[in-house]
């Protein structure tokens, strides 16, 4: 086992300064149990005093197993002494066992931002650090601009780290807090303060204004340092923090470190992250390293024959590590282990010599000729082969659907846009006629198909429609271009989880398409929600 | 002015493995002369022999200023002489100047998935290099796996090396295939290599499977190497390629390499990656390094007052720099001068200090509020601009449309789609009543359109829509969401070079929103071509 490095999540604290992230109480005990579940050694909950969400959240610390809360805040404020400056009160007056004050380093910024003296600065650096140990908590320093600190004025840069030292902190973190430093830069400062202040008192905390978070905290670590600060995913304001996801299987599959994280618990690696996403209602990153959909997915047909041959070929790790799985991709490259690769997902037993294999190959040629991809279109994908194997109920048979869109001015002079839709289906034997309204055709459209379709099929109210996108195959035809339409759609009321697919129809007419994809967006759900067909 | 560094793009090819990315010949183009514009050295365009798409575009290489065209394709196979081998055949039968042929240089690979000895292996890269250069290209060797291939067989990997060296690559380009390696390892690697082979021979190619691309390839040049392949926007397979958009400003603002492009060219790194997302019909990533629009945002009230004081406080660079821009509620000078920029191009001379771009300013954002964005549509941004200045005529008023699209079974009992446009418009006095048949609505709308417009305007003929997009915004507002629609047009018939221009149009109805970016893209031809008005 290797020497050890602290890991310090901050997405409840920095990874809230995103745009458009806004953490509730509930989200943040959730990520907290999560953080403890996989054993990271510190959560930053938040800022104590700041805001109402980060106040409640102090008053109720979840009870973790591992994990150690951090509260984050300013040291004392100029003026004021550690007794009575009421930020750094609200911040030490928490129960939670740890805390990490940020004060400068960079002599640019005591002059510019704080307008106060470089000796004063030292001084409420020192105090405040002194006075979170004497109130016994563990004492954290965030050393804020430290590495564009050390460029201007080195001298004063270490002082400060010298005074949070002797002060008696025992985390002393050096922050690239506008994010612009290289590795090789970090590498070579790292080294420089670990002779004054010892390596094991050391943390990083890096942003990735350029790309290279992951690799600078890496390079810190090489260099010294014994505590990582990151998010989840990356979250952070601009760019981003450094991203824990990434960080700890660099250091602990590739590197050797010990982070306190046993080879069972780094399985839980993709859920964490997905379970971030989850409570940020936003898709998970598809090509995330490690933990991305796309992270171990095979398109070639050439790369997939190796991968069954030896996983090693074209994967650098094995997805299972990090409780990710090998994705492999049915695409106009595909070839027949592609296909039993993907019935081994949706979990179809085929015959790798059965005769269907091959019929089901020359569908989607056929299909891919017409323009359709099965790429991002799992549903469809698994209908296609189910349906070639009579195994789909017919939930219903559409007779006729018409659309009218128009654009014209109304009798008070308006100019207005509306979309009508009416649709003929019969479920069983019964004859439905509905019509729905929209703003745009394909609502108008999915209206009327839900008014025919929900008496039968009330599941269908949980169906959402999450992305609907259009594209023009071979433009070179121009207006007599053929149309692909991608729906993905989601539920996830009776599935704890949010569950999702892909489905596409291709047409020359983007209605039609856009029906097609419809369709099976419906018929996909029936099916996997096991739903008997009409009369059945 | 540092060291030279040569740029190798492989968006085309190594790009187009991404998982749902389906570049057509028009896009291939488009983001070729955007490479070429913003200086490149090198653009793979695809791979030979694979697919029509990449046929079709060696078959008519766009021509170019300065980026030089790459063909990518395989070392001849076992058993083949190069005389011999279809596939080489294709790569080296294009006009491309210049062609990249990867070969195995890891054992585990010639063992495993070639089945070949190691000396036939090297015999192929010999031998398919010597032939590269022997037809008159520039030759290339891309190392597939080099970096596992020489931890594990450092013998055997340099000999593929040497191989291609003495066979006369002009760049040799070590491929860390799997994504695995870190840049601590890059950098010894590379240091070991570049002991045998001269480092101003030697590319890298990388991927992103650590999160340490963009170091990876930092750490190579570092190292020595002089070449760096990479994606826009690190396109790729899997968790993707290099991101070139973060690699080129690493190496020239951070690291003070010359890769070619100037400063000027430098302000179109954010208008590049953009172009590459519109093509892709996705939207950009707000957190991107550098070119994300989150990049330079400032949200903490501190954060603001220092960036006001002196931007350097909270920004690693100035935005402009790569025409970013800072997104904080100041006076918006960056605004101001990207658009300037903009109408240099368009041939608008407008003095910087005129309140008529205040004016725009106010427009553009109260319309990308809306959902609009100009990045990807020229046509639409120049009548905007010319529009508020009343420089733009009135060719035609409409007064209504209406769009029928239906699915039915027909009196045979076959499934027809049809759809039907009627359009009421004017052209000067004279009312037009007009209808048009598509296979789709759009196509039956443009009919209709040009059945009531071409009597007055003949030139409409050799107008031609090239492609047609389609993104929902705001997804989470479902079936109410809006629709963007993109149309790309062309003519040429009378321009010699095909002349290209795109439109937009947003409207919650996917209709509507066509019929906008129809009526800018006819518009834009009629300004263009200085038709008058009608009755001028």
């Amino acid at each position: 086992m290797g020497e050890r490095v602290y890991i310090y999540d901050s997405t409840l604290r920095d990874g809230a300064q995103t745009q458009g992230v806004d953490f509730g109480v509930a989200d943040k005990v959730a990520i907290t149990r999560a953080l403890d579940r996989i054993g990271v050694d510190y959560v930053e909950g938040g800022w104590p005093g700041a805001n109402p969400t980060d106040d409640a959240f102090f008053a109720q610390l979840p009870k973790l197993n591992h994990a150690r809360v951090s509260a984050f805040g300013m040291t004392r404020r100029s003026g004021r002494s550690v007794h009575n400056d009421p930020g750094l009160a609200a911040v030490l007056g928490t129960p939670a066992p740890a805390a990490c004050l940020v004060g400068k380093t960079w002599d640019f910024h005591v002059d510019l931002a704080l307008g106060i003296t470089k000796a004063e600065n030292i001084d409420m650096i020192a105090e405040s650090v002194a006075e979170t140990k004497a109130r016994g908590k563990e004492a954290m320093f965030d050393a804020e601009h430290f590495f564009d600190g050390y460029k201007a004025n080195p001298g004063f840069a270490l002082d400060c780290l010298k005074a949070a030292h002797a002060a008696g902190a025992r985390w002393i973190i050096l922050c690239d807090t506008n994010g612009g430093t290289l590795p090789h830069e970090i590498e070579r400062i790292v080294g420089e303060v670990a002779k004054t202040v010892p390596g094991d008192l050391l943390g990083i905390h890096c942003h990735n204004d350029t790309e290279n978070a992951v690799a600078n905290s890496l390079a810190a670590v090489r260099a010294g340092v014994r505590q990582v600060q990151g998010t989840l995913n990356g979250l952070g304001e601009r760019c981003g923090n450094a991203n824990l996801v990434s960080v700890i299987p660099n250091l602990v599959i590739k590197m050797g470190y010990d982070v306190g994280i046993d080879a069972e618990r780094m399985t839980h690696l993709t859920s964490i992250s997905r379970l971030l996403d989850e409570r940020l209602n936003r898709p998970p990153a598809r090509n995330a390293a490690y933990v991305g959909e796309s992270a171990f997915a095979h398109k070639g047909g050439l790369h997939v024959s190796a991968v069954e041959k030896d996983p090693r070929t074209y994967e650098h790790i094995p997805p299972e590590t990090v409780g990710n799985r090998r994705h492999v991709v049915v695409s106009d490259q595909s070839g027949r282990s592609n296909l039993l690769a993907r019935f081994k997902d949706i979990g179809l037993e085929i015959d790798a010599k059965s005769p269907f294999i091959g019929k089901l190959l020359d569908e989607i040629k056929a299909r891919e000729h017409e323009g359709y991809t099965y790429d991002g279109a799992d549903g469809s994908f698994e209908l296609l082969a189910r349906r070639l194997m009579h195994g789909v109920p017919d939930y219903f048979r559409l007779q006729s659907f018409r659309v009218i869109s128009e654009r014209r001015f109304n009798a008070r002079g308006d100019l207005i846009t509306m979309s009508e839709a009416t649709v003929k289906l019969d479920v069983g034997t019964e004859r439905r006629l509905t019509v729905g309204e929209g703003k745009g055709p394909v609502e108008a459209l999915d209206r009327a198909l839900r008014a025919a379709l929900l008496p039968f099929y009330p599941s269908l109210a949980e169906l959402k429609l999450v992305d609907y996108k259009v594209r023009i195959l071979a433009p070179e035809r121009a207006t007599a271009a053929v149309t692909r339409v991608m729906i993905e759609s989601a539920d996830g009321h009776a599935h704890g989880e949010i569950r999702a697919w892909g489905t596409v129809g291709v047409s020359e007419n983007v209605i039609d398409a856009s029906y097609t994809a419809l369709n099976d967006s419906i018929t996909w759900k029936l099916y996997r929600d096991g739903t008997p067909a009409p009369g059945a």
